[in-house]
């Protein structure tokens, strides 16, 4: 095995990368001037060492607390609960949303052994009491580990004096009817809205 | 910019990566082990220094001459000619080939400034005159400039004693009529064979 199967081998690793992917960038690599591999080395160690968790919101940061979370212009009352430090950069680049976030870790799965305790809900119960919160808007996927973890918090949290609501489920923008699944079309139809 | 989004913009380099393939990679990276990051990264120091030319048919490799140069249980009569040294890679996985191989590094483009000779043809020239070659097999992309290149290396051949020939172009195996392009099309015409 020689350096180009190796970088192939680990580069397959990576999510979406088969085989032939990973030796096109390969190759793009070999045919690109060496500082852009040394860069990108570089990157990659630098990376874990960069990168750590907002002790407030729990997102991946640099600086602790996020720039999110101390940003003054946000608007502090809503909170926006999403399942991975991923989704807060999905939703940010969508410029939809202007409150905090708080990433939950997980979502609940008894099967794989994902319990409510794995996850940062009592962290969050703490904010909706300590913070100023109006709402809480639970960005989790419709999918049924999302519908009982949504259902989860939800419960933990009717006594208090927050608004809980959850991301609008149904047919993608652009999508056709005769491509959605039933699951997706039973949930567009139960949250039709009046025109 | 953060070393998330470093990442992100140095992946989105690579081919067949968009910005949101890159995010998933960076995010998986940041999941993983440490350990796997660090791996990559001396894979990407190491790629430029590892990998050479091998000095007879130019293809990729650690040692110089290739283990396909030198390796004897291989039909030394037959050269195999290809653009870059990734086509070595695809033809030797599909195992169909074994002969030797001779990697042009390019193909003609008088518009984009790549002329004969800027390609390794003299070299194949020699080969042919000094080695004992029976067939030059060219594996070279069915587009305008694969047939020129063809065209053109077949012309310099034809009073070699050396039989020239160039893959069959026509419709991909398990595809349909209905999607094949006029050109496709009208090769596949040109090219049938009779059964």
């Amino acid at each position: 095995m020689n350096a180009i199967d190796r970088l192939v081998v680990l580069f397959s690793k990576l999510p979406g990368i088969g085989k032939k992917s990973a030796g096109r960038m390969a190759y793009y690599i070999l045919d690109t001037d060496p500082s852009y591999a040394r860069l990108l080395a570089e990157q990659l160690v630098n990376l874990h060492e960069a990168i750590k968790r907002c002790s407030i919101c729990g997102s991946f940061t640099e600086q602790d607390p996020c720039s999110i979370c101390v940003d003054i212009s946000r608007d502090s009352r809503i909170i926006c609960v999403v399942e991975r430090p991923q989704d807060v950069r999905v939703i940010e680049e969508s410029r939809e949303f202007q409150g905090r976030f708080h990433v939950l870790g997980g979502l609940i799965a008894p099967l794989e052994g994902i319990n409510p305790g794995d996850l940062t809900i009592g962290p969050l119960l703490n904010r909706v009491r300590t913070e100023d919160i109006r709402e809480v808007i639970l960005a989790l996927n419709p999918t049924v580990e999302g519908d009982t973890t949504a259902l989860y918090i939800q419960k933990l949290l009717q006594d208090a004096a927050v608004a809980v609501t959850r991301l609008a489920s149904g047919l993608p923008v652009g999508g056709e009817l005769e491509y959605a699944d039933r699951l997706t079309l039973s949930r567009s139809f139960r949250g039709r809205v009046k025109l």
